[in-house]
């Protein structure tokens, strides 16, 4: 009943006050927690259940995949409306519980209740080795900026499907079925080569703010450097949110794979010292001018016309 | 900024893409979930908001304290209407942060959204040396079976305010402002003197069921030693819930004092072998006759008219 930790993982689950879970000597945990609301997060026309389960969890992966963690269990709270399809929980419970088991993290309790929009609270726990959860906060000037995958490809099917535009849900779609970058997380903090990192779940510009906000240092990007993905555009890229990249800084003459853990990753940038500019975050433009780049982060549905 | 637990605490709480706790070395992990749900859990014509704060956090820390655990954080998922008062939400955090300091259990992250109703899911985390966790599971036949304080007080309460009473929502009244036993909890783990635990949440007849279950034993109880709450019939102390209590069971011949950890603690009956009788709990009534518990539990607001 192990987790993805190499040791530590579940000792009882489901049928207790509590679950008990044992983590692995001279670790220390890790908690996160997401909310995906009905009509704020997803939309029942536009997302299979099966994508919805999906993603609900893989939110909490990712932020244990920003600490450089291993994770161990999981917990999920729902709130379903009466009148909801059992097929649609079904749904649900197939796709969440399809990726805990691909990233062995074991569902270990949680709480139901009625509600009158379809509301699921994720709780992911992991671990890692004491004093090396790699923070937001530890960017420093000269560092270079870097990515994991590609940027924008989720925003790029989220705006077809506001413009009315059918899509097939398929697996392959990172906007119905995104990848929490677990191995690569831990890969960077088991070599103590990110001095900083963040999942990209706002939006580049509004992440990469978080970590120059915590860092205390600001940043600039070279918009021609930015890997696009599938559909995307350069804004897509710069201010999509959901695509659970990683972000992460490392120091200068440090040596960064073209791949880690079977993903490419990208030099996007460089951290400043906050003294050299304004607090701005800048971004070098394809026509070699530098402006500076406004935080325009994922924006809920519900905010939306 | 450690939790009440003697070493362990919060490492890294708010701002990062999780909190990093720290167990004290040789402990296993608690983690519990709670949703409370407006119209489900709580009225707002009735329920201040300091009290559903207070609520919220309470029903996680007695969790913690029915596995005879310390606390280590919070964690708090918020899904509030767009045209809540800001008053309200003060209030709320008024509880609940003032609940949290009074347990040593920080509120270490969370989430926020939109939603149609107030929801808000509470996660408290806490610790047990390895191995020490009291489980529902525990009970054996011949064992004893205690509660602490007394019963049916909270829905004694809840009865008035259906009747469309008026009630004060005095800090005395525990359907407000209930208690976690979280000192009394762990005095017993540590002296290994429960077999098995659970706290009243669903209200006596059925968690006592749960602890049958778990445990593959049954159950009597005496009518007539089961501790009334204020404005409590025994119908109420029978089956009205979240009183928070602890019910647990111990050794026959093991003593028990009168208070634990500042509350009174009443034998209110006796574990049975589950072959000796149908597998109904049975209660010893007043008039001297044996007759089968029926396990009639805590009803959300929600199905009531």
């Amino acid at each position: 009943m192990a987790g993805s930790s190499p040791t530590g993982g579940l000792v009882h689950g489901i049928g207790d006050d509590c679950a008990v879970v044992r983590l692995s000597p001279g670790s220390e945990l890790l908690v996160t927690t997401d909310l995906c609301i009905e009509n704020v997060h997803f939309r029942r026309a536009w997302h299979p259940p099966a994508a919805v389960g999906h993603h609900c969890i893989t939110r909490g992966l990712s932020d244990i995949a920003a600490m450089g963690g291993h994770t161990l269990a999981c917990f999920l709270s729902l709130g379903l409306p009466e009148n909801l399809p059992q097929s649609w929980v079904n749904g649900f419970f197939r796709g969440f519980l399809a990726q805990a088991r691909r990233f062995k993290t074991p569902l270990a309790g949680g709480d139901i209740s009625s509600a009158r929009q379809i509301t699921a609270d994720i709780v992911v726990t992991g671990q890692v080795p004491a004093g090396t959860a790699v923070l937001r906060s530890g960017a420093r000037p000269g560092d270079r900026i870097y990515v994991t995958g590609s940027l924008g490809g989720s925003a790029a099917t989220l705006k077809q499907l506001f413009a009315g535009k059918k899509i097939k849900p398929t697996r392959s779609n990172t906007h119905f079925y995104p990848i929490p970058r677990i191995a690569a997380g831990a890969w960077l903090r088991e070599r103590a080569l990110a001095t900083a990192m963040i999942d990209l779940s706002d939006g580049l510009s509004v992440d990469l703010a978080h970590i120059c906000e915590e860092s205390r240092v600001t940043a600039i990007v070279e918009a021609i450097k930015i890997p696009l993905g599938k559909g995307a555009d350069l804004k897509l890229a710069l201010h999509g949110g959901e695509d659970y990249e990683l972000l992460f800084t490392v120091p200068r003459r440090a040596k960064v794979p073209a791949r880690i853990a079977g993903i490419a990753v990208t030099e996007i940038g460089e951290i400043r010292n906050r003294q050299d500019y304004s607090s701005a975050i800048q971004i070098l433009g394809d026509n070699g001018k530098v402006r500076p780049l406004p935080q325009r982060g994922w924006e809920h549905f519900a905010r939306r016309p």
